[in-house]
C-alpha cells in the first residue's frame, strides 16, 4: 500500500555527519516519511553551486521504516536535484535544509547552502523551508530550535507558500527564545574578509573570514535584529530576482 | 599622480583562460583601468559560493599601462573578495562579470558564477553587470556583443545603478542582434537532469545536465523569449531577496 503521509526531502550544507541534521531529522520524523539526501561532507559557503566538472554518486546509507538516508557526492543544491530526478517516486511535499550551524540572516541567503536547498526546492515549486541556528559549533545545542521547526514546518504542510516563495529561518543563540518575528532580509556588507596564512615568501595565502557590518542596527524589521534580540527571524524569501522597482527606469535609457 | 580614470574590477566563472574574459577586457579597455582577478580554472555552475575548508591564493599574471590580471585559487565571489580586500587602493567604479560562455538568462541566475561576481560587487554598493553569450563553445564569436558590451557599461559608469540592484545582461547566439530589451526573469524549471555515467554496478555515477522548460515560452517580457527572438536581453536584478508580498500573510500564521 502507498504510503499516503507526507513526503519531507531533507538536505544540509555542514553534510551528513552533523549534527544539526540528525536533530532537523528527529524534529521531523512525526510529521511524515523523510528522505534525507546531504553531503557526503562539508559544503559551507555552497550557495547554489552545482557540480559540472564530474560526475556526482550517491549512496543509500540506510532505510528504516519511514527514514531513508543517502549521501551524496556533490553540492546541497544537486542533493535535492539528484534525490527529485532518481530516487524519488512523487514530488516532495516539502524541502527542508538544515538545520545549519551557523547563522544564515541577512545578505548570508546568498552565500548559504543551506538555502542552497531552499532555492532549489522552490524553483521547483516544493514548498521549500532553511532553518539556521546562531552556533558555528559542532556540538550546538538545537533543543530549543526543535518545537518551532516542528511547527513551522507541520504550518507550511497545512498552508504551503505562494509561488516562487520559500522561508529563510534562524534561530538566536539561546535556550530563551522570546518568539517568532517575521523579518525583512537585513541589509549590510561583509567586510575584513582576509586572515593571511603563510606560507612560503610572496606565496599570498588568505583564509576567508570576516564580520558583518549590519547597515542599520537599529532596524526592528529586519532579521539580523530579531536574531540580536532573542526572535526567531523568519525572512520569507523569493526566488524572482527581477528587479522591478528598476524596469521602467532602465528602458528609458538609450541602449 | 594618481590615476582618475574609473577602475574597472573583472571576474568570471569560466577562468582566466576563456575567450570570454579576454573578450570583455577588450571591450572594456577604452572605459577606464581595469583589474582582472579571475579564478585560475573553469567554475561554472558556482553561484555565489565561497572557499571556506581551505585557504585562498591569488597571484599576479601581468601588468601593463591600465591592465592588471590576477588570477586566484577560489570562487568567482572570492575572486570580488580578494581583489577588494588585499589589492585595491580604491572602490572600483564597476563590477563586471564575463563574458559567460552560455546562457544566465532565468533561473540560471541562481547558479552562475558569472552572476555570484555580480551579486558580490552589488551586495557592496558597487555598481554591477553580469555579460553572457547563448554560446558554450570555446571558441564562441563574442563580436556582436562588443558594442553593446561597452555601450551598456559606459551607460552604468555615467548614470550608477539603484542600491541592491545589478544587471543580468545577456546575448543571443547570432551575429544579427534584432536590439535590447528590458526583462523579466523567465520562470521556468531544468528537467532531466542526470546521465547515468556507468563506472561499476551499484555505484550511480551521474553527469549533471539537462533542459530548461520555460513556463510561459510565448511571453514577450521575459528574458528566455528576448534571446530566443534575437535580443540582447537585460534583466535587472535585485539582491534584495525578501518576498515583501507574503509578509502581511506570513504575520497571521500562528507560529
Amino acid at each position: 500500500m502507498e504510503d499516503k503521509r507526507p513526503l519531507i526531502l531533507v538536505s544540509n550544507d555542514d553534510g551528513i555527519m552533523a549534527k544539526g541534521i540528525s536533530e532537523l531529522v528527529k524534529f521531523l520524523r512525526p510529521l511524515g516519511e523523510i528522505v534525507v539526501m546531504a553531503p557526503d561532507s562539508p559544503r559551507s559557503g555552497s550557495g547554489c553551486a552545482l557540480t559540472v566538472t564530474q560526475p556526482v554518486h550517491y549512496k543509500l546509507v540506510k532505510k528504516d521504516v519511514g527514514l531513508t538516508v543517502y549521501k551524496c557526492s556533490g553540492t546541497p543544491s544537486d542533493c535535492i536535484k539528484m534525490a527529485r530526478g532518481l530516487l524519488l517516486d512523487r514530488e516532495p511535499d516539502l524541502v527542508v535544509g538544515g538545520i545549519n550551524h551557523g547563522d544564515n540572516s541577512a545578505t548570508n541567503v546568498h552565500y548559504s547552502g543551506t538555502m542552497g536547498v531552499v532555492i532549489e526546492g522552490c524553483l521547483n515549486g516544493i514548498p521549500s523551508i532553511g532553518f539556521s541556528l546562531c552556533d558555528y559549533a559542532p556540538g550546538a545545542d538545537f533543543d530549543a530550535a526543535g518545537p518551532y521547526v516542528r511547527k513551522i514546518a507541520a504550518t507550511v504542510l497545512e498552508k504551503g507558500l505562494p509561488p516562487l516563495t520559500c522561508l529563510n529561518v534562524n534561530f538566536p543563540d539561546t535556550a530563551d527564545i522570546k518568539g517568532v518575528k517575521v523579518c525583512e532580509q537585513s541589509k549590510g556588507q561583509w567586510g575584513t574578509e582576509w586572515q593571511a596564512c603563510p606560507r612560503r615568501e610572496g606565496d599570498n595565502y588568505y583564509w576567508l573570514t570576516g564580520e558583518f557590518n549590519d547597515h542599520e542596527p537599529e532596524n526592528e524589521k529586519n532579521d539580523h535584529w530579531a536574531l540580536a534580540n532573542g526572535y526567531v527571524a523568519i525572512t520569507p524569501t523569493t526566488v524572482d530576482v527581477t528587479a522591478y522597482h528598476f524596469m521602467d527606469e532602465l528602458k528609458t535609457w538609450d541602449l
